[in-house]
């Protein structure tokens, strides 16, 4: 997968935490992001909206950001809204794109590629349908294969949704590779397939296949490194999609996770889910290393680290969710973004070192 | 959905763990079932060969199988294989069923209407097929709304795969109907949606919608019913198929369950699986009620029988096993098939009485 340059579709939507998308394409791949489209903003560049980014600008129309040079080669949709579906007014921008002879990604559930109107219009032009979260075809039922890499496995696991399990693993793959240890990354979502140019978006398996597409993308991105880092997805206590989490956490089986979590947050994000409220954070870890042992009872796997996202709080609230948080698990904790993944790298090292002595011991 | 008959296609598989479709169909539809076809026991009948079914033919051939009076209607694939693809031998019997004139049936995750020769032929030929397991299109994320039905909602779980989920539930609702209390059946499997002529195979669906389609299928099948019993599926402990469990767990939010097990298994059915060691029942049952709660803190539901299938026991073997689960739970406990419902039937309505008592108090 060649990842063109793109201008990324968030009318309405550009901000920290609604298009996630956007957010971690303008961090991940800077250079392969030309311009946003959200006509709230135009005329500001993505850094003064959110804070970082820089001088990527902000446009109102897909003709400002055609007029961009170096022209933009694809048209990005830049949200993942619940459910996946594609908002009816976008259909006409997705035409448009292709007429002026964009490509189109997505990564929503609706795939691109199974819309009649918009495959005739693409296959008339020359032009492709990029679906990231359309899973391969030749999927089956996971039977644990992922214990047979070399490499560790490491998950990045959540309170809940939003809370930074993607950031977290690739600002860990980053701090890993700064101490020279080979690192592999598996997506299993939209965004992190879009960044690492592979994976499988677990999401959109059919549910009996979830573990198995796990284990599959876990060897893929396990050969040949020392320490394999897993995208979570979910949380074992959102009533929307625990399935997808507990099947992933079966499917990697990993001897060392790292919590993710939102200081502020004390239920299940979102007016649908709310209802359910979040225990404590050493309560959150509990559920994960008991639930991962009922599958993998001989060598369970441990929380080794806590990773906050604070981008909500100032500075000094931030440094207090993080004291409190290492309070009350325990155990080393960082905002990776804001205060820098060293605490992580370390307790994932620490991790490693065990797990290599008990199997080599 | 109007069942008709059907000659059921077991080749190298009748038997009673293997075809698990085709036995249920006997004991559930068994005057829609015209013969079996499995060369092996060809000329017994199907009573001789599981101990239940009766004077239903056994044969060895499609040509076979049409030559009964009354004719079949459609052939109905007796199998569900692990990963649910069609066997290649079989695709030849599928056309030559057409040819003569039947629908066919599938619980296969491989979709008979997905496969362009089988539906050009059937096309042609004004014939049907059913695709037992294929999703709605128009699923969503789960959020909770089985909460809304007035029916108590009743999950049967299971230590394991195929330890009588289904057909406990089944079970219960003859034993519920036959005290006049108001019963509904929510299938969430191939052989399920069979015998109750709706459901959805939540198995089947986009992992994301697991929750959403198991409140569907609780909303319908509760609709002017005092009790509702949903069909499980999996295990949470199955490193394949726990995802599935969890996610139609937390689209039930049961307030009653019944735990099915078998007595003489230690570990996941299967050699693909068997190295996850199962737990004795009184911690499965802990597992299910607490990961119950992760989504459903306020009013958790519990385990309140034990439903065993002691079909590979003798008869004091399994009076001895059902002694033993009685011991270790502290719940009442039968198999229901060989030892009679009334046990479970009793422990719900007890449990119907309290939640009763909760909910207007």
């Amino acid at each position: 997968m060649i990842t063109p340059r793109f201008t990324v579709l968030a009318e309405g939507t550009f901000g920290v935490e609604t298009a996630k998308t956007a957010a971690s394409a303008i961090r991940y791949l800077p250079d392969r992001v030309s311009s946003i489209l959200d006509s709230r903003f135009a005329g500001s560049t993505v850094g003064e909206v959110i804070g970082f980014g820089g001088p990527i600008p902000i446009v109102s129309s897909l003709g400002d950001a055609l007029a961009l040079k170096p022209r933009p080669e694809a048209l990005l949709i830049g949200i993942a809204p619940q459910g996946g579906t594609l908002p009816g007014a976008w259909r006409t921008v997705l035409s448009e794109a292709l007429d002026a002879g964009l490509d189109v990604w997505s990564g929503l559930h609706t795939h691109l590629t199974e819309d009649p109107d918009l495959t005739a219009r693409a296959a008339a032009l020359g032009r492709e349908l990029v679906d990231l979260r359309k899973p391969p075809s030749d999927l089956v039922v996971g039977t644990g294969l992922a214990q047979e890499t070399s490499a560790m496995r490491v998950l990045t696991v959540g309170s809940d949704c939003n809370v930074g399990k993607m950031t977290t693993a690739l600002e860990l793959r980053r701090g890993l590779e700064e101490r020279r240890i080979r690192t592999g990354f598996a997506a299993t979502g939209q965004t992190g397939i879009l960044i690492a140019g592979s994976g499988i978006a677990v999401d959109a398996v059919v549910s009996d296949f979830v573990s198995g597409a796990t284990e599959r993308v876990t060897l893929e991105a396990g050969r040949g490194v020392d320490v394999v880092l897993i995208e979570g997805q979910g949380s074992l206590m959102h009533p929307g999609y625990s399935g997808v989490t507990l099947g992933l956490l079966h499917g990697v089986l990993p001897q060392c996770m790292v919590l993710c979590a939102m200081p502020g947050r004390s239920s299940i994000y979102g007016g649908n889910h709310d209802w359910v409220d979040l225990p404590a954070l050493d309560e959150v870890i509990r559920r994960y290393e008991e639930a991962l042992a009922w599958a993998h009872p001989d060598t369970p796997g441990k929380v080794v680290a806590v990773a906050l996202a604070t981008y909500d709080l100032d500075e000094g609230e931030a440094r207090t969710a993080v004291k409190e948080a290492e309070r009350i698990t325990g155990l080393p904790t960082t905002d990776p973004i804001r205060f820098g993944v060293a605490p992580i790298v370390e307790a994932v090292e620490a991790r490693r070192a065990e797990v290599t002595g008990a199997t080599s011991g």
